[in-house]
């Protein structure tokens, strides 16, 4: 912790916070600069908050000089982890991608989707089962049914399954449905409850990014599964809300070079939520493997005119295989392969 | 709806979105202009989701006529509402202050805030017991304990209690509590799980603004609640994210009068988590109630410095009491009166 | 300076940085914590950007210490400056009003303002004579004629005149017409060359806040103003981009206690370009007033319907008579006077 | 123009509004809803502001069908257009780097750069002579000796020289100087005077995005450009305010499909003044480059710890190096070429 003092603070504010320093264990050391003075704290500055010495007489501010993240953090875990999911592996040299509709139709929906991502090499295979939404009076997905139709597909194709988890209430059945990789939505991000349960189990989990969450919140989201021994965590960035109306959300891609930096696990891209638009897709999904992505999901749907959901936003068949053959090519050019 | 086509859009495809809205049961009228034609959908449009359109070829963007909030909508009910808490009156001619510390901490602190409530003349009583926090490692309340000496004062000092739920789970022991009034925080905002369950109680309800909602997400969110048959929900504005570091959230008192002609329901505003600072305070919480906020949600502690969580954010007594002094002039000038 | 070094930096390093601080004449105070060490920079450290620390080896982050703005902050002149306009104080007691119509139209026009603010009893009236427009195709403002408009009916009524400058070509025409307080709109806050050149001159001038800056930056900005000799700068709020599309801008009345304490200089609000719709006026102004701003600056029209410009965001006389009224009372409630 | 009646408006409201469509020689469609009467204004919408319409009683709500931008919009020029800056195309199979030192600093300094340049197989080579700051105290730019100094590498390497003009003063300067391309920064992007003025040469124009423009703001100030006559406009997207601090700006790839579609000119990215950093350049290079851009604009110096102004973005000749040719590598990959 460092704190700095107000210009002219006088000596007895200087020497409470040297006290407050020693009580609790610490040490101190003053540097007296022409203008303020400056007050480093020696130990382990994770018992104190910046506002407790915020509060006191003549101090000007207080920070900390140690990231609150540590076992999502690059600094206590150096090497690159690979998350296995049931054989495929993310953040090595192959770049992942997971496709499949936005939301379970029907039946035979599935099935079109699960050939579709077969039939293009993908590895993995997604299915909204249960959906959240701005209004109350838009479809919701269609549950536990939507699940049972996921994991027959996946299981025909052997492509490990991805789904969302949007309550507590529901791990037991993800469980007993034995879904591969559970996703926690952006909306959830900071709903600890549920960062606490799956924390708890060992599931690969996806973390999405909330709408407006700093990087440090978002690496604090994975450290909340983290420290509940469950570190089988993939980031996936899908866009920040901003003020440009033209699409859904801005897509940070420097959010990539950043977490390669702070965190040894692998991060993923959605570039279909974060446009919101089927046409932009193709652009945003190259720029996220180009800037370093270790994999993408992407929604597609057999025929997006029709969905139920989110169709405007879905890939369909003819531009989903023109994609992959040019992502194909573009993991070449990068030293990486598609697999 | 209406469906604006391209630039010399051929008729088929504007017979092809003929056809669509008649398929469905509603009609159309069909207006050439000079660079564009515009198709109106008449009749009820919420059969259709503006995707439909915007995937059919020749058409540039289709948009919503009517919004999609109905119960809360001032449209709907145009006078306003008013929202009884076990006496007192939100939405109302008074100005109702709901104080209390962000964490209870100890049976004494709490029992030294509820009297500077009390001695305030404010009447009701906040208490986090249960804690959102960014970092695993940060306190998270005290749990039930906090609630049971919540509970304690509330009921000794006749000052209907107020906490936040932060899980499903709990529920059942917020009723067994019989907690007043059930703060939503901004991080659940869109916990649609939770708003599906305290919109099946009777309890009223405060509806924290998420961090980069728009008040149409906001309206939506109390729409959840609302479709359940809890229409007891009050709007609480708290700040939304921003690019400025000086404090933690902006504080958008746009949003008063947009929600006051939008809805009937009554919209506080939280000073204290907006700014984060004490400080800043005294200020906002003045523009609040000139901008026509119906109450305010103020953090108190005896002594911030040695505050457990959110210290800088407190009001110590004396700003406190100097504060409510100033609120009690203004409500009069605005004809008013402070609760 | 503050130098904080990674974690297991080696003393090469450190040492590195102890060279490069004693180079520049300035001593260092090392701290070596337990998990990084700590280079203080004693002496003045705006000879160095924290970038050349921050490219060393070893080097985690640098951070100034000091504010870069000198002649604006408080900590350098203590106490509140009053800003005269030709006999009218802005700083003090009394809350001024600046009104007119966004843009000077025809005579009748200009003088029906200039009446309705006169009747009113605001003391300073506005007039816009060169838009800045989004649209090259927008109506640009009628020039020099409005501003003559405007000076015939500021010294008419002896209300001194504000008008924008958006073009330092422009600067000798507005001093030739001896405009009372230029105004330097959002758009321009960071011309720096605009800036240089009303910091040469001694008239009063309100820099409005950028639609994006920061309040450092604000600070900056006024900086580049008062270190050419102009130190009689007035800042103004009006609204910042956000998400929410309901409104132009998002007004931050959290900047008025920031400014307060980090500068001297008054501080006003225009809540018409902040909100963008005469109907939030209201609510917006009287929010202002409350959060401690020294004057407001209002769009008033005699017939905004039919206005040239911005006409949505204009006062027409009955309610800009109700504003005045209520903001009279607003104010002494908060011990101060409308001018 | 569509005009949203409220619900249950009057006929006499819906009929004022169909009085003043015709009154401008429009002419109307009425189309009465089962919750609103929607009615289309047919003909040049341009003469009407939404404005006009949303003042008047009984209108929920007016919008535009059309979109301002006329010359600079591929609905008006379907084909991409190439802009040849002294032989370089911009827009065509070749994707253009811009590469040179943030600021000129000495002959010997402009000189490493330009031959970093030419050595790395680049075609125009920049170099900043007059740097907009933020501080009145930072370092301002050596100013016409280095645009000198900029010209002679140019002209040595055969290099077409890039700078940025901030004075609408120093036009002619730059014009004597036969300065090749000409900058726009972000701060002037809505400078309107200084767009008039470089509408009215023949001279390549880079417009970088205003740091808060949406997207039609930023073709709308190319707009400015084209309506002078001066139609050789470049975009350059180069990253947007946000609320997240570990970067200086958010870069935003999704201007570039969205680009591509809206308009007909070419689009380059700076990736140096987006992120701030180094260590970020890379990945966003080719980020920029697999999202579609024409080329990009790299900061570079022989010794960026040593540099007076922006080191910490700037490239060293190493990393130069090393992302000419993983560029190389893309650029085949995407079907074009690396100039």
């Amino acid at each position: 912790m460092i704190i700095v003092m107000k210009h002219h603070a006088p000596d007895e504010y200087i020497q409470a916070v040297v006290d407050k320093i020693r009580a609790a264990g610490l040490s101190e050391h003053v540097s007296r600069g022409t203008e303020r003075t400056i007050i480093g704290a020696v130990g382990d500055e994770r018992v104190f908050s910046p506002d407790a010495f915020e509060l006191m007489p003549g101090v000007e501010r207080a920070m900390r000089v140690v990231k609150d993240y540590r076992i999502v953090s690059r600094e206590v875990h150096p090497a690159d982890s690979v998350v296995q999911v049931r054989g495929q592996a993310f953040g090595g040299k192959a770049i992942q991608i997971i496709a499949g509709p936005a939301a379970v139709e029907t039946a035979e929906q599935m099935a079109q989707c699960a050939e579709l991502v077969k039939a293009g090499g993908c590895r993995l295979l997604r299915g909204g089962a249960f959906k959240p939404r701005t209004s109350p009076y838009a479809f919701p997905g269609i549950g536990v049914a939507g699940l049972e139709q996921l994991r027959q597909e996946s299981r025909r194709h052997g492509l490990p399954m991805v789904s969302e988890l949007l309550d507590v209430r529901m791990l037991e059945t993800f469980l007993g449905l034995d879904v591969d990789m559970i996703e926690i939505g952006a909306r959830n991000m900071q709903n600890v409850g549920l960062l606490k349960e799956v924390g708890r189990i060992n599931k690969p989990v996806i973390l999405k990014r909330g709408p407006s969450a700093t990087l440090t919140e978002w690496l604090m989201a994975a450290e909340h599964i983290a420290a509940g021994g469950n570190h089988n965590i993939i980031f996936c960035e899908r866009g920040v809300r901003s003020f440009e109306p033209s699409y859904r959300n801005m897509l940070d891609l420097s959010s990539i070079p950043v977490l390669k930096r702070e965190t040894h696990l692998p991060v993923i891209v959605d570039p279909s939520h974060a446009g919101g638009k089927a046409w932009m897709v193709p652009s945003l999904a190259k720029a996220a493997i180009a800037a370093g992505a270790d994999g993408l999901m992407l929604d597609i749907h057999p025929d997006p005119a029709n969905a139920w959901c989110d169709g405007e936003q879905a890939l369909n068949p003819q531009d989903f295989r023109q994609l992959l053959g040019e992502l194909a090519a573009l993991a070449l050019a990068l030293g990486r392969t598609l697999a």
